[in-house]
């Protein structure tokens, strides 16, 4: 099997909902309204630098195997940023092909166009699938996260 | 002692970066060249609302004590972004009174006035002196960062 | 495929070897002397209750699949004390096939027999093969391991 | 102040269960019968030596500041088995003074005297009091505990 990365396009809005459901089912968010997905997807469309951009993985028969999102924001040590790989997901019948590593690496490649090469993310610490590719394409980190309790 | 807690001022300069240098020397960055502190000090000054601000915590006699940076950024699940805190730093002189909470407590509130309530940090796992006042502010997550190996 | 759970025996020597010699290799430590697995089993074949005890997983075909050593000591909370399961090991090409968790099972049933229901053990945070196994039959706890610096 | 290290005795008993007490209260049970702490005390008082052994730490004026209990255990990869301290505790009032190093390597030199210097301990990735003191007397591994769930 061969997989293409490229930016997420219009047309492919229906399958990459999908994955983006199949995405926030694996955090327990499901029956996310419409419009979360609406929103969502209209920014990736906005092609604005200072928002998300979206890439997905394209299988051989044109069907979309898996999506990443990134953003480049502001680090206060590095006046060029950083670039923070928020959302990676490879549909279950497309796992161990290598789609999860090639999105990554697209977005490897797409921060060196953009001069900011730091690429970072996070991860659950029990997503042992997850860990085994990453442990793999980059450094595991001590660094948590605290979130403001809300 | 009372801690007052403002945005960071030109004239702090000197004193904002023997902090800043402090905190640098806690992850093992001694000798930062001169620009380093100028370059950071300078997007603090711009008050640019897509960049870093600081806060800083002025003692009774008028001598900072701590400070703080954070940043606005986009968030893939939160059309209206998130708060990244990102620096924390307390001199050790002025540790065990309330500084550092005083800091991360006005941070959530410029977040708040910002429409921005979500705030996080990331912090390493054996900080422990720091994670002892998080746990009382904020809430562990089970997140690990992963960074592109450079 | 259905699998077998006995203890080790005499007869098993050689093939036990090479399962341990397997495991010993997930730690890193390959060329251990001969007499390291001669004494080992020695103290299998001894069946001395205060010494561990060894079980074995056989195949359809009379082979060894995996092995588990275990011991009752102490615990100072509780008089019955505590089993501590410290080696499991399933050699690779069984792997995926229910091994682990049967020998797991059979050290459980074993500890039921004794009197000391309570079993534990330890695993490296990144042995995320093993822990996708362990989520399912035990509970993570937040302890981790400090050793003595020799 | 000077402490002084010393096996636990039976004129101790009283003083020993109040810190024992406090101990447990740490792991929230608290309230648990009289006969959890006369079974534990006997146990020490028994000076078997494949059960566990306890010191205290006792200050100048004579008093309990705090107290360890250890155990030799058999362990499969070396035959002279290892050392587990399970329980440490320093009263409140007596901490930041040297008490529970103190202890730990009074464990130390117990386990060098008994042939079997490895000595180890589990304690709660959230023990930050602990772990400052842990890092600097010996070595964090990746190990994590799991316990069978009953």
């Amino acid at each position: 099997m061969s997989v293409t990365i490229r930016p997420v396009e219009a047309a492919d809005k229906a399958e990459w909902q999908r994955l983006f459901e199949g995405y926030q089912l694996y955090y327990e968010r499901p029956d996310l309204p419409q419009e979360f997905y609406d929103t969502a997807f209209a920014r990736l469309m906005a092609r604005d630098p200072r928002d998300f951009a979206g890439l997905v993985a394209v299988g051989d028969e044109g069907h979309l195997l898996g999506l990443t999102h990134y953003v480049f924001h502001p680090h206060m040590w590095r006046p060029e940023g950083v670039c923070y790989l928020q959302d990676l997901f490879t549909k279950p019948e497309a796992r161990g092909q290598g789609v999860a590593r090639a999105l990554i690496e697209a977005v490897y490649a797409a921060a060196d166009n953009a001069g900011v090469p730091s690429v970072y993310w996070l991860t659950q610490e029990f997503n042992y699938a997850g860990r085994m590719l990453y442990d793999k394409v980059a450094t595991r980190t001590p660094f948590i996260r605290y979130n403001r309790a809300l």
